[in-house]
């Protein structure tokens, strides 16, 4: 299949290529290297490192024996995105080119609205460019769990059979998010749910829990072929930055009392999902919901399960908590469904320790790097609005 | 009260500081003049005629004494929407300063984003500028009973309590909007909800339905004080563009089967639920939805309505039917609840006809200006892309 990977210069959308590449389908990609400077900004570096553009395409050449194709392009420039898309004809587009961090789009007015419009106009641009030029094509956006965020009951894949004063319809499951940046998320599926409803769209969106982990098969031992991982407080993600913490010798830090739970996956699960999402497509104007995770934690397991890794690896892990910067539940039910990839034919890693072990060899030849970027790891953007270091309350 | 009216030049804006003035209240306002900007780009223009704004604030003035604040101001430029409430410190802020046409949404990519970029932007800096400069103001923002589409329900105020899977929540009741412009009125909501959680500002969200009429007592008789009444394609709405219609001799045009079923409320008792809400602010931290409307009726009640009227003035109505440019459902279920505005004291006028024959008669000596512009009476902008003109199908 002719899939285009919008963000394929990204932590997930650098694997997913090389893991496509390597099931033989062709791949073509769009990025504006956006990543790469909002965590410039934010004073972060990723703890791999990682290979410009140009040395990736060279590696893809190399491996598969063919040019990639590529357009560095911003998606809220509709004239390039339309052309990418007429120009490559995708079976299926995989959409990672959203800015996916919460805290980012906390930090002040300028960042909740560059999210906004980086996110909303550039899935719509991409919307609108499929009805115009590839109204077959299989749109493959990628949502968060977090759009759902922490109701009083199992949270259904998207849509469910609600009783209402004696009256019955299938509908949305409401969405409470917690960040801006959540928020932008659930105005995209919106979109593209309605997308699919007015021009006969067929799309997947995926909801997906939080992803850690630095490696995939199709990776091997080439540098090129890395991908990034960032633990800086706003890219960074729990696993990931618990396991730079714990490589320096600082405590992993549990914001508020730990007992936040959430759907989480290794990177190769979220790989294997995205390429199972993108060989099984929905029939045309088909709108499917996935809940994309392999199992849901509280962040005190997720520590506690590092902590264990590391202490076998003779590393000294200490766990604290400091003040949580995010208004929370910090202890509530949480039980999402998560069947429909199942179905598909997801077969979960179920071996999150060694995951965590596999993390932490990768990182430790780059203590240095972690070390020198320490500063970003303790939180200091406030969701009540302005900047203060968070301190330990423990 | 303070009030700060964003948009307080369009067809409801200058009729509310109008009435709030009336009743004592230090009124303000904000405006970018772009609904004029907008009508004038389809082609439109208002079948009343409407003076310019400074002569607008001369008549304020007069009528009321004193000078009016006033900011000229596009609200996605940060800078001057904070300074405006910085300055103006308002108590309440009613946000009329959002695109309000479906059509308009679905011309093409560029007004599908600049309905999203101006309506949710415009937004997300009135919450921030809030949130710093004026964190106790009540914000009145009008969302749009077209937000919840037409499930198979009935339509609560906002929330409702669902079951699922033998568990019970409050929740969000799930949008299912119809237009781009429908869907970024739902982002907005959902932005406005967000930001009272964590930020405890205040907000009454008005779902309205579908307003017409030319007048209410505070405007009397100096042309000044008019307000607009649109009737192109776009920015026309359904009794409203029925009038023009009926007295130019053409025929008042049904989509489709004209069985849709929406809620209607005339002007006056638009601007009369404003005003109650304004009077009757909700706790700080509280987001509020009501649902704004007299009564729900199909499209074709209506029309017969308007020829029961034009017949009794001495008129020759017509109603035909034409292909719907849009995809909705034609016949469907429809019972909104809308309780809330009545506890506040809202005293629905109930005498719709008496409201058609007032329109009708203020519209009689601008029979020449609808006239010329009639063209865009009929539409041609489709929801499934492209411009296509109508065909009458019976």
């Amino acid at each position: 299949m002719r899939v285009l990977i919008v963000g394929i210069d990204g932590y997930l959308g650098w694997p997913l290529a090389q893991h496509l590449a390597e099931r033989g389908h062709e791949v073509g990609g769009l990025d504006a290297f956006l990543r790469r400077e909002w965590v410039d900004e934010v004073g972060g570096t990723s703890a791999i490192p990682i290979s410009d553009f140009v040395d990736r395409r060279g590696r893809f050449r190399e491996r598969w024996g063919k040019e990639m194709f590529f357009r560095e392009a911003n998606l809220v420039d509709w004239e390039v995105t339309s052309e990418t898309i007429q120009t490559f004809q995708p079976d299926a587009l995989v959409h990672l080119g959203e800015c996916p961090s919460a805290p980012f789009s906390m930090i002040d007015v300028h960042h909740c609205n560059l999210v906004h419009t980086n996110n909303v106009i550039g899935t719509l641009n991409i919307l609108h460019a499929l009805r115009d030029f590839a109204p077959d094509c299989h749109l493959i956006k990628l949502g968060t769990m977090g759009e759902y965020g922490t109701p009083k009951m199992p949270i259904p894949e998207g849509f469910a059979e609600f009783e209402y004063r004696g009256y019955r319809d299938h509908l949305p499951f409401p969405r409470q998010a917690g960040s801006w940046y959540h928020w932008s998320k659930v105005h995209d599926s919106n979109n593209v749910m309605f997308a699919c409803r007015v021009w006969g769209l067929r799309s997947t969106d995926i909801m997906q829990g939080v992803v850690y982990g630095t490696r995939i098969d199709a990776m091997g031992e080439d540098p090129r072929s890395w991908t990034r991982l960032d633990f800086d407080q706003c890219f960074g993600t729990a696993i990931n930055r618990f396991c730079c913490q714990t490589l320096i010798g600082e405590p992993m830090t549990l914001f508020g009392r730990g007992y936040q739970k959430r759907g989480f996956l290794p990177l190769r699960d979220s790989i294997q999902c995205m390429t199972l999402v993108v060989e099984n497509p929905p029939e045309p104007g088909h709108y499917r919901v996935f809940n994309q995770f392999e199992e849901a934690y509280t962040i005190a397991e997720l520590a506690e399960r590092v902590r264990r890794v590391a202490i076998r690896l003779g590393l000294t892990p200490k766990i604290r908590h400091i003040e949580n910067p995010r208004i929370e539940a910090e202890e509530h039910f949480y039980e999402p469904e998560h069947q429909g990839l199942l179905d598909l034919g997801y077969q979960p890693t179920r071996d999150m320790e060694s995951e965590i072990a596999t993390m932490l060899r990768d990182l430790e030849p780059n203590v240095d790097r972690v070390m020198s970027f320490k500063n970003t790891l303790v939180p200091d953007i406030r969701w009540r609005g302005g900047r203060d270091r968070c301190s330990f309350v423990d």
